[in-house]
């Protein structure tokens, strides 16, 4: 049977079932398996890149009939250098600490009666994707390492390509170990049903969107399972009048040029009135030089000649070389500003004064708030979290960089030796003793052991 | 102006500005700002039990009319020992440990580059309740002492107690803490509001639902905020055929009869089929002395008279003194009855054999699960987290009994010297160092100091 005879609904629940089952495949296994995807990857390039030439040949038809971007078709190519880089990330994947099975904390109740939390895989995580191939074998390989199962959801344009990496990745894996079971990993082709996939929130636990803003937004809007993920990043780098100038100017180019098109890059500069013209002139020439277009309020115009902000700039992610510019009279308008317009994803403040970053660091709410650095460290393998999972503007569960970790959730073990819960209730109730404990939970083990 | 001037909408981004200065409010202001509403409730005992008492009266107007039923009007009178003890329940909030500044981790990424992951407030909680007001109450305390705003709706046939309890709070707190920001805790009325609050998605963080199972599926089908509840709790208790049987009988006995009416109580027990007849009629016996009514699946009656169980006692929360009983061929059967069945809360196993507890323990999928302990320990209270701020069998968040730690999410700080990314990229990038730091990070501190 091939799994276009599976409906959505089928292929949800034969992936809950596997996802039972992967939670307790341990980490050698699930690190076999990485590596043996990888290995596939590596043999059926040849097959992949046909695939994919399918695939870009009918992209380029819907192109010429404008249909497509010419940035889609982009995405959607895949060369043997690229094919490398995928099978290299899904190594490195499985060289990554294991996520499962830490002891989070242990506690007695009462002698005999021993609570641990351990760290388990949350169950089953879906992905939509556009276009990339490459988000496929990224998923399905985090989701692996975590020991979640997984569905797989990708647009019609990769259609040929996804059906040939899924079945690497399906051939690579099933069989090959006897603990791993069949069906953790699920293709679902049919566009018509991405809707009744974002429908099953009593049966997927989490889904991770890649894509652009709009695609992410539709996928938010439209489903209430869980989302990891974020739409947009209106970054502000804030310029006190403590700041260190020359600083200030090195890191507010870094944000903005370093790597425009992504989503830490700095999209709005707020700058102290009473050191703008002294700071303004001499970064104004350095981004102008660097080709980054420029528009400011008022008072940033009456200092430095570039063009006009409207209201629109200050919510606008440019992701591109485009910057807008605010004069703001201290460290609270500062704030003001950026939680009225910010995305919550990385905020940053250049200043010499421990005080004034302190209020800015609190006072803001976003996921990330820098003290005299770049926002655009805020990235999970420059936060040393290993395989990014994604970024999420979200503050449920996860939030800022996501690593393995967020794609786990825990799990209470009490152990005890026959206690009842009439012990320590009514008149004669025996107190809790709550004594924190350093041991881990060892599977079969008993209280007091 | 009254707050009933306001709309919902505008309720809502008042509640969001006070969130940002509340993240603020240290420790002892909020502990003090708690303290003073417990005050204002004894002061106010009759103030409140008089609005409390109109309630009643048109309730069980409602109730002749057949419109309300005596559990809702149960549910609605307070007393004066009721107020002491909500009270009482305000003070002990403000006992517990801060779940706020806490630094979670801490890491060097270079020499000079520091990044804190800090404990924060989510920002903006709602509750949806029905009757009972000392909801309202509650909610309210737990989310000042976790930094939160709130937002209050509660049922119409509480609106006098909960505008009374709302204003005494509003009066405690407005004004007597310079810190506490006004309008950090909003009171919705009107009922058509309910649907407008769930809308908010954007604006609100977390809503935590109280009432019936009934009442938190509604909430949950009509949101896409992140709902921190549950349910319903279809427990489980195992007995194997490696079970101390005299212990069993005891487990299984608390886990029912201890007080049936609550979600960790058993509603289904699982027994091996090779210990059946020597366990059941002792157990059978007890349980019918307490007024259990059994149910059982067709070998249970072969060695017991009982009723006879349907599909649907199999996923029923019977949350009374009523429990089904079916006999399983070896822990795989119990466990994957569990898994069909279960709904995610609390699973017991009885058996001295360590293999077969890890067996079970490791192969549900259940918020907790115990081996030789009641399913009644799954409580914020005997877990040792202090104050409970709900049950979650949801896996994203928090997850079993959840305290105050719910309501905190986090926030990454880092520590710079003026850090650009171009350092780490392109041909002549430096590593990274990501050395864990065991320093906590202190508002405007210094990287390195």
């Amino acid at each position: 049977m091939s799994d276009n005879e599976h409906d959505t609904d089928g292929q949800v629940t034969e992936a809950q079932r596997a996802a039972l089952r992967l939670a307790n495949v341990d980490e050698a296994d699930r690190n076999a398996a990485l590596r043996s995807i990888a290995d596939a990857i590596h043999e059926h390039e040849e097959e992949v890149l046909a695939a994919n030439a399918e695939d870009v040949t009918e992209a380029e038809a819907m192109l010429e009939r404008g249909e497509y971007t010419q940035a889609l078709v982009d995405r959607l190519k895949l060369d043997a250098s690229k094919l490398d880089d995928i099978a290299g990330m899904v190594e490195s994947v499985a060289e990554q600490d294991d996520p499962l099975g830490a002891t989070l904390s242990a506690r007695e109740l009462d002698e005999g009666l021993e609570l641990y939390r351990v760290a388990v895989p949350i169950g089953v995580i879906a992905t939509v994707f556009e276009s990339r191939p490459d988000a496929l074998v990224q998923i399905a390989a985090l989701a692996l390492k975590s020991g979640n199962a997984v569905i797989l959801k990708g647009g019609s344009e990769a259609n040929e390509s996804n059906r040939t990496l899924y079945r690497i990745i399906r051939e690579a894996t099933d069989g090959s170990f006897e603990t791993l079971p069949a069906g953790w990993a699920q293709l679902i082709e049919a566009h018509e049903e991405v809707d009744r996939l974002l429908e099953l929130d009593d049966k997927v636990d989490l889904v991770m969107p890649r894509g652009s803003s709009e695609f992410v937004s539709y996928i938010q809007d439209n489903t209430q399972i869980p989302v990891l993920g974020h739409t947009e990043g209106v970054c502000h780098v804030y310029v006190d009048e403590e700041a260190d100038l020359s600083m200030a100017e090195d890191v507010a180019f870094d944000a903005k040029v370093q790597y425009p098109a992504v989503c830490n890059a700095v999209e709005t500069l707020l700058v102290n009135e009473s050191v703008a013209s002294e700071f303004l002139p001499g970064l104004v020439e350095r981004y102008e030089a660097a080709g980054v277009e420029l528009r400011g309020d008022a008072a940033t115009r009456e200092i430095v000649d570039i063009g006009e902000a409207t209201e629109a700039d200050w919510r606008t992610e440019y992701g591109d070389l485009e910057l807008s510019i605010k004069l703001v009279s201290d460290v609270y308008d500062a704030i003001e500003h950026v939680n009225a317009n910010g995305s919550k994803h990385t905020e940053s403040i250049l200043t010499e004064n421990a005080e004034t970053a302190e209020a800015f660091m609190t006072g803001i709410d976003a996921a990330s708030v820098f003290h005299n650095a770049s926002t655009r460290f805020a990235d999970g393998y420059r936060y040393g979290l290993g395989a990014e999972v994604g970024i999420s503007t979200g503050k449920i569960h996860a939030r800022g960089p996501v690593g393995l970790e967020g794609l786990t959730t825990y799990k209470y073990y009490l152990e005890g030796d026959g206690h009842l819960v009439a012990t320590y209730a009514g008149e004669d109730a025996l107190p809790f003793t709550h004594r924190d404990l350093d041991t881990d939970w060892t599977p079969g083990r008993r209280a007091g052991e």
